[in-house]
């Protein structure tokens, strides 16, 4: 088993917002949470003292980060700093990002 | 001008190891890095106290990290904790790769 490079089975798996299934890992003193978004699955409002950066790795999404909205494609990076609202919405189809937390968020261990 | 949805000349752009472009935004305590290795790209070895996560985006490569080696894949994640020496070696092509860095490097802004 390796702590470098975690197999499926060494992640977290969680289902957030009713069906939206993302795969964690916790370092040190960050976190990494790869999102798979389906045709119909909406990040609602919310936020968390965690700081957050990602990248659209897949698909398009409509992000709101506080009172800013953006059409994100592959490649595009985003920042939410810790307690500003986000909401991401996709567009045609399944979107797939990768986001990282700082300082860990325990519960998506 | 947006704070949370960079526009790339709000990032930094740097070239490592010879010839690989990384495209970099920091946030309040964290640091994206897109890394573009093209196919004759290697990440040599080298180590920084800084904590490290990432995923494949795009591409094979040969991941070494300490005294483990993997071939990694589209969507397999990575951690690289502080300190801990590492090299990647593209396999067959050119590979993109998202990581983050904490805390920030202030030599990649």
């Amino acid at each position: 088993m390796s702590r470098y490079f975690p197999r499926r089975d060494q992640c977290g798996h969680h289902v957030i917002f009713g069906n939206i299934p993302i795969t964690t890992y916790a370092g040190d003193h960050m976190q990494i949470s790869v999102v798979d978004l389906p045709p119909e699955g909406v990040v609602e409002w919310h936020a968390h003292a965690n700081e957050q950066m990602g990248m659209v790795v897949s698909g398009r999404a409509l992000f709101h980060i506080g009172d800013e909205v953006k059409e994100l494609q592959p490649g595009d990076v985003y920042w939410m700093p810790g307690n500003v609202r986000h909401k991401v919405i996709p567009i045609d189809g399944p979107v797939r990002a990768v986001d990282i937390f700082y300082p860990i968020r325990d519960e998506y261990r």
